[in-house]
């Protein structure tokens, strides 16, 4: 399914790129070694203009394989625009290691070498879909890899909101907020709010109370292809709604958010050696003895 | 699959059921009317001669249709026997309201009824299967629909064990025990340990740590289709193997615990109205507001 | 110490009171056929014209006793307000049972008696004081009764900090912000992200992380007469300090913010038969059984 | 109070001395060049008779300072047994960095000059008390500097019991045990259990449920003077009783566990630039950034 011959590559480009000008262009000449480059950048930092500047939407129709330059952050963003193209996304991490973009320029040449060689582990990841039901205007929708949160609107502020699976209501809470994660978000704000860990082969969502007001609170994982529900159920409260960490929505009192499994699914590429458990016990430490 | 005229029901009766003398003569009563009767006592208090005592082994091949009567603890004894034998498997709960054992004596001839004309809801719940490997003796296999549970052989002492998925590390850990859970044991002693509570409807398996010896650790949620093994990792250490809440075997050194999905699944019967997230409020008060 | 004759009592009111009209004016006529009444509405709402209205100031000079109409926001802003007057409080709840307000309107008349009768129980609490040294202006000071918490100025973005205890660093943390507890506020703020309940009656201060961005976090039980110092440590971080629920300031790298202990205490009166432990079940379903 | 001329000093050897034979001679060596030397082997393995052997009583009365050699473990036992003479404590280090033993061998020459010159930071630390009252023997006492423990009997069987503070319920819990801790103790088994860290200054305890069979539990906080009181709630539980991990009684139902502060303390001295903070990070990788 994957081309194991990959002719044009899509680059997309961390925000201040300007800051590893030297990093990007190494990048981009090992990279045209194996193939045209088609470029995106996230903000207005051009970096060079050897190659063709396309859209994200230019990228996905014309490129066989897309490359974020940059953290965790970009490569997000790249799935969520990407995703309906089908095209496979890697990460080339420009700081440390992230748990997405695991590629470092230290063994730049090598994984390159074998992804073109068609060595490497292929990893499909779920996205979530939001739907915000606003009554006094139009239904917004948004996408997410990570996670979508209801959080208050001020910081420290709790709000009350019921929760629903498939029309049933699951419970009613008073917290901060609430995380809908995917097993791709399990390690990044889910993991803050107290969440399980999820391996990314789980075909799952949890949600996790954010700061919730009482003692008898607990994540739960359900089937990810329930769909959720989500509504205020005082009148003078307002909440946020974020997508992978930005707000898309402030909502009040009878607005909703419906939060579903997106239809298609983005294809990470891998180093062949990858190892979850192995970044899983790096990044966070997971069990490191006292 | 599942035949809608059960035409011989097996019975199979708590332990102490001498103490639930009348209400255990009601619902054989009740049951007796709808079909032929096969009963089994969990200790040797027989209640009535009426019907024909059998093994469960007899059970699982004669009987269309099981009923449990007692509380968790009987229908998470009832299935690991009758898993095999594809029938289907209800409980009468004694006491209060069970995650498992759903049908109350005040409901009991409304469920009866509902049951018989087809009218339930159906569940599907998979075991867990673990093999222990002794250096010096042959290996041990046992089934448990709710957990595997490694636990130091002392209430209140260390241990140090490797666990692994499909051979790959995933961590080290010091600490009391390790909790292999199914969805179906995450209401129960992985709950204690910290564990997400996870919907029956998830092809999952938790690993949840007891009293971990260290700040940096975090029950993870894996496909059940990965094969878990755990081992002791220092020679003076001594663990117990237990399934659901039976511990079955003695581990040291050198010995290792195989955990996997068992093959086959039992199917719960529940009445038609049966609302999982109405049982997790009602029963664990989960997120019952201050 | 206390006055066991309350000659003169001040009343503060909640805000909002024109919904509890009728339970205020019973309050007044309670109490005025124990004292002369002194009365302080927290808003505009004026419920009754009959006794002197003052300002909060004027009532700690004048009044032997305080009584708070409300719930426990109402106490805490009434304790922070006559702290430094030495008068005695305690407080009628128009609600359901509080932590602090814990006389009820069924129990008003006896608990009156009671207290005038010389028959309660005493209960010092102590507060916080908050310093916040803006580099590029004045530095604005406050007090709480529950808390003072650094959040990130917006709702779900990380801020990195740096914490001391008398000049020393305890850590640096990664987290949506932190919360300095008192044992008062052990069962507000602080118990919804994670904190240890604290008994009134013991001398210390909790650090209690808000969502952190690591697995190997833990509150902290300090000495409540330890100087705690915070301060950002990126230069692009905005951070929002909180007093009892309230924002006060936004601060900036390069800011900081001591926390000590305030060096006058508010004395509580309570019933009688006040039991803290019998609150905490009430109020929290504390080790509710499933 | 502290004499700064020890002329005197108590050696206490770890068990299993003979694997750290060579340490213990240069300790020896060492601590003979400030004071005369008398000293206590934790077994039977006598690495020295260069030295006059005496009892860990003697030692109390004859010795001006006393020097545990080992880890936690044996600076644990030797202040259970020399609290009562008054005599303050060190602890060398044999191997990692301990919560208490925080001389190493390293620097152990550096650190005994200063000592000896009276350049030390002194901290005194509470113990607690511990009477088993048996229905059918008599009472047993014991004391314990980390813990005491209410464990049931068998490794992962549920007990439950009552909870009292100076003979006033605090709750009913189902649970594998409770942990009663010292702040000394905040940072061994309770962590585990998920007990709040406590600075060694404060003057508290901490009830740490183990495996909480509820949502709501929460650990809390007690002023160290309170008396606590526990019991098994059900006749047919068994419970065993633990100080510092050394498990001395087995309770059953009837039976009753009196908890309270020592009178005495013990003293234990540091290296001068003794950091409480630096080595809550270095052991626990408290608030490691992943």
């Amino acid at each position: 399914m994957i081309k194991t011959a990959f002719k044009t590559i899509g680059l997309i480009i961390r925000q201040d790129s300007i800051s590893h000008q030297s990093e990007i262009q190494t990048i981009c000449k090992s990279l045209s070694r194996h193939a045209d480059l088609l470029i995106h950048y996230l903000d207005d930092q051009i970096i060079t203009k050897e190659y063709t500047q396309v859209s994200l939407q230019q990228m996905g129709q014309q490129a066989d394989l897309a490359v974020s330059v940059g953290g965790d952050g970009t490569i997000l963003k790249a799935a969520r625009h990407l995703v309906d193209f089908g095209i496979p996304l890697f990460g080339i991490n420009l700081g440390r290691l992230g748990f997405l973009a695991d590629v470092t320029m230290a063994e730049l040449d090598k994984h390159l070498d074998d992804i073109f060689k068609g060595d490497y582990s292929v990893e499909k990841r779920f996205l979530l879909e939001g739907a915000i039901q606003m009554q006094d205007s139009e239904t917004i929708h948004h996408i997410a890899l990570n996670d979508i949160i209801l959080h208050s609107h001020q910081s420290i502020s709790m709000i009350e909101f019921e929760v629903f699976s498939n029309n049933q209501l699951i419970n009613k809470q008073r917290a901060d907020g609430l995380i809908v994660s995917t097993p791709t978000g399990s390690t990044a704000y889910s993991l803050s709010g107290g969440g399980p860990i999820m391996h990314p082969g789980v075909d799952t969502i949890a949600l996790v109370p954010i700061c919730p007001h009482t003692l008898s609170n607990r994540p739960i994982v359900l089937p990810a292809n329930q769909q959720i529900e989500i509504r205020l159920s005082q009148t003078d409260m307002v909440g946020q709604i974020s997508f992978d960490g930005a707000t898309q929505a402030i909502i009040k009192y009878g607005d909703s958010v419906q939060v579903k499994r997106y239809p298609k699914e983005i294809t990470l590429l891998h180093p062949a050696n990858y190892d979850y458990f192995q970044i899983l016990r790096a990044k966070l430490k997971w069990s490191n003895q006292p």
